[in-house]
């Protein structure tokens, strides 16, 4: 099995909890609240500095060019385009820059990112991609799952930009090469090591669950 | 103005949330229903380790001596007296200790925590001792604003222990020795610095919110 | 007085051991040996590598996107620029890309750039740039200091393209805005802090007093 | 093979520079110059500090409490302990304590000691571990190599005291536990992981050699 079926086989139950979470069907259905959507969209604003300082440590904890060539092409996605498109899509929400600039991190927004950059520095190299998988990974397959259900709606759902975008090409490409990377790190692991991987895998799944449930609570 | 004074300043309406949240007044009412209480020691619990990490890492941020014995008192206290300790009060609560060491951490939980070793880890040893203070010096506050609280129960109520041990000579000496360390290191500081300072203190002032609120909402 | 005024007068006889050391005066006179020349190319190989992580220490210790964005383009710098061209440097000077990639690190290599990243890492921004000044702002210091030495000699001087390196525009625009970063992280310090990065400067300078000494004596 | 076998079989050379160092072979033999030991002991000393960062380090690594509890006698060993011994048998070799806390620290110092706390902040605990592994198990190999030595003198040896340190009961059990650790870490390791711990202990030797390499020179 591979390092990513083994991570999401040791916590089936969270994991169908974060890809299936309401705030995600609420979407593919066209049903959820606009101010859950804008709600999300602005923590995910401050969560995307979070994962420009992961990418960061992720560069501090390589001992070779390619594997640091690798988080700077990360970093220099999200630095020179991501968080641009974000606050470009939060604009067309409705949300400005300034907004965006003076927001307090909600406690789900604020567990997550922290338990990848600690977590990521308590551990290794690998330990980071497989904290960072639930949301790189995860995406992904979200966007999937979401194209799958019969109740998803892309016709004048005003969330289908969404949906395409984590159903892109080149998302489905990022997502790959993150893939790889963590099955080439993550290959052969002793058992021990592989349950200490499935544990921190399991608690940034249910953190991610948190974030989902954050946006549909309207929580700070 | 002293540091702590100034930290406080910075977020006076979170602090207030803190000090006075509603899981504070309960408990000191006795009205509390004993499964928040019993949620917040479980959680309590998961926090202790990692407050214990924290030490750890004050110990890696000392460049000397007096410094690095600072923070191994605080470590030892932490695992020779303080889990032991805390395990014991669990079980009084009719929690045993395997469940203890196989709980899940809520969000709430990570949030404070990684926040606190994240912050820690990112800035120095004095951004790790602001980070700590809402929770070190928060309640020693909290057990007196309590004790001053005309609606405050003490005879008959089953959470004045929890009270009693933060009023105590003891806790306020730690609660103290805590202050200087924090008032040395922070004494003098640029403007820019001390907003740094405020604002990484006002978050983990609302990840403590965040923490009682768990609480009395039994979230996981 | 200015912050690095005020770290170098804190450390004036390092900081002149350092500016004019032997290997720098031989390479001026054009009298350094070819082999001490090649020995330090292919330890600054090494070095640009760990360099590269310091990049990337700076990215995590960012808390907001312009300064993440500051060391992001020292990364890239690096990583896109000067590595490659520092390759094709050592190729010149009859070094192969094979022979860069196993290379074992000198001690001096390593006591300079662990000292940058475990001080960086244990204290903060400001103290991560502090221990890189003397390697970014110094390498200017020493091309204008060789500049003016009248047994300096240009033409015909085998370690001419070095010195003009260093002494480029645009090599003085790189440390110039390094030098106003650090001046604006260290305004206004209070005395214990700055007798801190003194000390933290005096031992980083004294680290690349010891690489220049590794360049004349080939120590590995 | 155990871990331990196979990373001295990765640098077998290097380890035998080390163990056999001349600055070894001439303590045996009591014919190390009285001031190349002084100068050793005192940057032992700056190197105690740092490895007692080491241990916080660990603590800061550890996600139970099982692991923290024996990185925390690694720390009280050595701030209770062994750091006052130190001081105690300075003293004895003329060096006051006043001495030690004005020294500056050897390039050589720096170099091993850095490099433990960097690979142990980049890697995990293992990788820490396996830093730290040429010293602490190191230097009970040396004591028993010594021991083994024909041309190794006892009686009448001023360096016989140090030799007794590393020979003795006490120590051997140290070396015992932190290698029973070292192979519980790093059982069943797949090999990319071993190759990659085999250069980290590689160099962690090398920065060993030239600590004593150090010591012989009187280098600062």
């Amino acid at each position: 099995m591979s390092l990513f079926e083994s991570l999401k086989a040791g916590c089936s139950e969270e994991w169908r909890q974060y890809i299936e979470h309401d705030f995600v069907r609420q979407l593919g259905q066209g049903t959820l609240p606009k101010e859950c959507f804008q709600h999300y969209l602005k923590q995910d604003y401050l969560f995307l500095i979070q994962f420009s300082r992961a990418w960061g440590l992720a560069i501090y904890k390589s001992d070779d060019l390619d594997s640091m060539r690798y988080a700077q092409s990360g970093l220099n996605a999200m630095l020179d385009t991501e968080i641009g498109m974000h606050v470009q899509y939060c604009r067309d929400w409705g949300i400005d820059e300034k907004t965006l600039n003076h927001l307090p991190e909600a406690a789900a927004t604020v567990a997550y990112t922290r338990y990848v950059l600690d977590t990521g520095m308590a551990g290794d190299l690998l330990d980071l991609h497989v904290t960072l998988a639930p949301c790189i990974l995860g995406y992904a397959e979200i966007a999937q799952w979401l194209a799958a259900q019969p109740d998803t709606v892309r016709e004048g759902n005003p969330y289908n930009d969404w949906i395409e975008m984590y159903l892109s090409e080149e998302y489905r490409e990022v997502a790959q090469t993150e893939l790889e990377l963590l099955e080439k790190l993550g290959a052969d692991l002793p058992e021990p090591r592989l349950r200490q991987l499935q544990n921190r895998f399991r608690t940034a799944t249910r953190m991610e669950v948190s974030f989902w449930q954050m946006g549909l609570d309207l929580t700070e």
